[in-house]
């Protein structure tokens, strides 16, 4: 496949992961013009700044009718509202995608809203970090991390193709999936795990005289749940569905193990810690 | 402070830490004569091969009337009845310690069987890996490791001194502390994160097609599940009493996020992961 080109680039949001897409593509002279739309002027100046677009406007009609593609990257959960205003500006052939941790409610927002063949097709690339902000992004930020694409037969087959080149070209590893499959997985690999992080820290500070016995156990076990508790609030709300049925999961099997130990049922909490063991060897093969 | 010097050392269980502590006090000079007391002639053998120990036996009859100090490193649930072989034998004097990562249950038995002044003092070296047996014992294993040693008013101060001072000379920093309060804290910074990160793995496993979702999170969240079942089996049970009560609150904590996320309560559910973050500072200061 050649280095595929891309003319106009619009980005909706100029954070840590469109300021990262802007100066990989622009970093890699895969783009002609970037164009970043926000509402705040310090991150707007702060990605002009630091070269990740190349104008910059609080007014999506400004940029969105010129655009050959649009990436959405607020957070998760004002994609669906953005996708309404966007796609009355949008010029034919243009294609659409987002960057939402989270798939099933903007894909069906989507379905719901957009005239198929649909050039809206959901992205979850799975590239972070602890920083925000524009001065905090990186052309490799993409560089073999996974992207999760919306897996969707209404989906324009031009769109998809130029948004899974986007992907590629910023390095990183395309994977089809179907929406709520999608939301369903990533509660279990990062939702869930999350919120237990954020339990483990709350139960465990009650305590007195908790120091001395912090290991390197506890210290990863936590370590997640020093994210910004808003960017979780949204994620956790946009994801409601999937994450209620993990933990309904969580919590039986919590009360299973506790029945258990109650009775010093030795093989049946041995059990436990062997299926947890087997289980992690599973999912990390 | 002198560098304390040990003469005849027992050990009764040959593994890692056993094996790691006569390595410690031989490489650095510390001790005359280390003797090994075990079951299994193949960790004997390896605990002799590897220079841990200077002689090996399966018999407590044949070291402990000689030794000086004696460390008790079999698995937890075993440490009170190896008290009661150990204690008619000691020679007047002598110091005994052990090794056990629970310290409620040991020492509550010490403390109804043993006369006062007590000669047995508690230990919990927080130290370890996720290697086993006394081939992978490392003289510098206790080096800047925490080790927590029974505060009880009933112990032989002379005993007590030479306890600590046996891991002080090992490398490690001597912490007092309460054996119930020590497993209350225990529960809560090592046994209920173990027993959550093998529900994550657990509940997660089931999901198909994990592997391109799975990132360092999940990899962090599941790391101590990957420990020995049987290990974690036997804390369970030793700690079962603190353990249950953090479940407790655990499911009382989740129940309540639940309904905060079932009912969209935004601000409630971003309270719960502004609570984990401030926790994980507080506990990390």
């Amino acid at each position: 496949m050649a280095t595929p080109t891309f003319d106009r680039l619009a980005l909706v949001g100029v954070g840590l992961l469109g300021g990262s897409i802007g100066k990989g593509l622009k970093q890699r002279g895969l783009v002609s013009h970037v164009a970043g739309v926000g509402h705040r002027a310090s991150s707007l100046d702060a990605a002009l700044a630091c070269g990740a677009i190349d104008k910059a406007t609080t007014h999506l009609e400004e940029v969105i009718p010129s655009a050959d593609l649009i990436v959405i990257c607020t957070p998760a959960l004002l994609i669906p509202d953005v996708l309404d205003r966007v796609r009355p500006l949008l010029k034919p052939g243009a294609a659409v995608t987002d960057v939402g941790s989270t798939k099933a409610h903007i894909c069906a927002h989507a379905a719901a809203t957009w005239p198929a063949p649909r050039r809206f097709v959901g992205s979850h690339p799975m590239a972070g970090s602890e920083k925000f902000g524009p001065e905090h992004s990186d052309p490799g930020l993409f560089v073999n991390a996974v992207c999760l694409l919306e897996s969707s037969p209404e989906a324009d087959p031009a769109a998809r193709a130029r948004i899974a080149a986007l992907w590629a070209s910023l390095g990183a590893r395309v994977v089809d999936m179907d929406p709520v499959h999608h939301d369903r997985l990533v509660a279990h690999s990062s939702h869930i795990p999350h919120i237990l992080s954020a339990l483990i820290a709350t139960i465990a500070a009650r305590q007195e005289g908790l120091g001395p016995v912090i290991g390197n156990g506890f210290r990863d076990m936590t370590r997640i749940a020093a994210g910004r508790p808003a960017i979780w609030r949204d994620i956790a709300l946009s994801n409601r569905d999937a994450i209620l049925e993990g933990l309904e999961e969580a919590a039986e099997e919590l009360a299973q193990f506790k029945r258990a130990l109650e009775a010093n049922d030795a093989a049946a909490v041995e059990a436990y810690f062997e299926a947890g063991r087997a289980a992690r060897e599973k999912a990390l093969q």
